[in-house]
């Protein structure tokens, strides 16, 4: 069993889009054995989810444990701190353990990078952004690797966060702006840990595609939920969007039917589902998939050599 | 964050049965964070499990993951091998990698324990044991450490297991015997892989207590319904042992209502449940809970110091 600190390097965005991309196609071909994430609360602040999966087509099986404490960024530490395990699938056996910290932003990232691609209708793009952090950054720099960026609007509640991020991603002409603005692009993303909607309807204009990548507990939500009635919603997995996704709170209140969701992000891959027309608005409902894990995870052993840890 | 191999030891049997009196007790007044184990099934053999838990008392929480591939004997690996990660309460930064194969079989051994403590009316007692492997070490061994042993009669498919266990543990008065024989005792203990009913109803008299401990997953069972239908069968945890445990099948088919079931190991430990007469026959149905796991990890992390690991 080898232990992956991951301190010599991440995978580029153009191998973990398509590494991606393709797990998110197992998925949509029903491929995969995944069971929904399993959330536990710390009675103080935050949680841990334990994420199963197992691709028998790439032989690939793990679990990831991730914890999420929105009090940890006072204390210095990351909001987010995650280990992926890899399962050989023959035996079972413990084969790795790997730093999934960084891994997990990157691989949020990428779906919506992979999502973009196949549902957003223009490009060049404009992009727009609510929220500035850590997982906004590991957007648009997934995004730069799957489509080609016009200019860049960004919104924070911090208006310091919105400006650095405008400042880092200069070279894509991006701006610190108001939320209003930032929505009237070809291509929004959301990233903030928001319980109550903050993109308004009438702010968004047909043709618009929205990675809603905030909401991923139960109470979370970003959208009016009055977007989600005009748009056509893909989720990344039925069961794990239903509950905890954008879709999780108008749901619990009755408002949105999930019946209207359009389809998952890997049919839309495998083209068994699509966006109807260039005019509609589209929304990629990310709550984040132990299979993204397992897919990058795969990546990262193949870039350092790890050490080794004595087991059993 | 620090990797422990447990190599240098375990801890004794009277430590982790009182680890694990512990926990069950903190689950018997409803104290824990546990939701039911995750499983997933590998095409070819064998499956992996996830099994995340939260003591607020004892500011424990982390998850074990474990896989079980009957094939693996053949391999000359282990059947069963885990891990347990131990999660801080209080910002969610991994702290250790527990090498659990071992301590895995310890912890169920001391839940048998213990529930034969609380629950076996008889002492000292004549132990049976049906099936002679791993399990059944740890389970005698524990037991040996909570209660008087009179003498032991052991069964096995294979002869070969059964007299090798007997001589193991000839200090005990234990003899290889006839699967009836074996039964025919105050304090069973059944540790197979099974499928299909191995101990029927009419070879076991009043006042028996029994530890059900090889039904760990849908479709095993060990015991003939009708002897579950005689019995008060306490459980480990109910949503566990509804789905996995050794009433599974017979709840699947109808036979068994789960409204019979007497209670939980936790509520006898805290003497809120208990046998009904010394003359009832009682049934640990034992599924085993993460909240073992993490009792036992804390003895192990206390006993080796391990060896750091560069994170995040």
């Amino acid at each position: 069993m080898r232990y992956y600190p991951v301190h010599s390097g991440y995978p580029s965005y153009p191998e973990v889009n398509d590494a991606i991309e393709t797990v998110f196609a197992e998925h949509g071909r029903g491929e995969v054995r995944m069971p929904p994430k399993v959330y536990v609360e710390f009675v103080e602040s935050g949680d841990f989810r334990t994420m199963p999966a197992y691709l028998p087509a790439l032989g690939l099986a793990g679990a990831k444990i991730v914890n999420v404490n929105p009090n940890n960024r006072a204390r210095g530490l990351p909001t987010v701190m995650a280990l992926t395990m890899i399962i050989d699938v023959e035996t079972g056996v413990p084969e790795a353990i790997i730093n999934a910290t960084e891994l997990t932003a990157m691989r949020t990232g990428a779906a919506g990078a992979v999502a973009s691609k196949h549902l957003s209708p223009r490009q060049p793009a404009t992009l727009g952004f609510v929220g500035a952090g850590r997982q906004a950054e590991a957007l648009i720099e997934a995004m730069a690797a799957a489509l080609e960026i016009e200019e860049v609007w960004v919104w924070s509640r911090t208006e310091k966060s919105a400006d650095a991020f405008a400042a880092r991603y200069a070279d894509f002409n991006a701006t610190s702006t108001t939320i209003q603005r930032a929505c009237d692009c070809d291509l929004l993303t959301t990233t903030t840990p928001s319980t109550k909607p903050l993109v308004m309807a009438e702010w968004i204009h047909g043709g618009t595609h929205i990675n809603a990548i905030g909401a991923d507990a139960p109470g979370k939500q970003e959208l009016d939920p009055a977007l989600l009635m005009n748009a056509e919603v893909f989720v990344d997995d039925l069961s794990q969007a239903t509950h905890s996704g954008e879709i999780n709170v108008p749901m619990s209140t009755g408002r949105y039917d999930p019946a209207r969701i359009a389809g998952t992000l890997g049919e839309v891959i495998i083209k068994e589902k699509f966006r109807s027309s260039p005019d509609a608005i589209t929304i990629f409902d990310s709550t984040g998939l132990a299979i993204q894990d397992l897919a990058i995870a795969a990546l990262a052993m193949d870039m350092e050599d790890g050490c080794e840890l004595p087991f059993p």
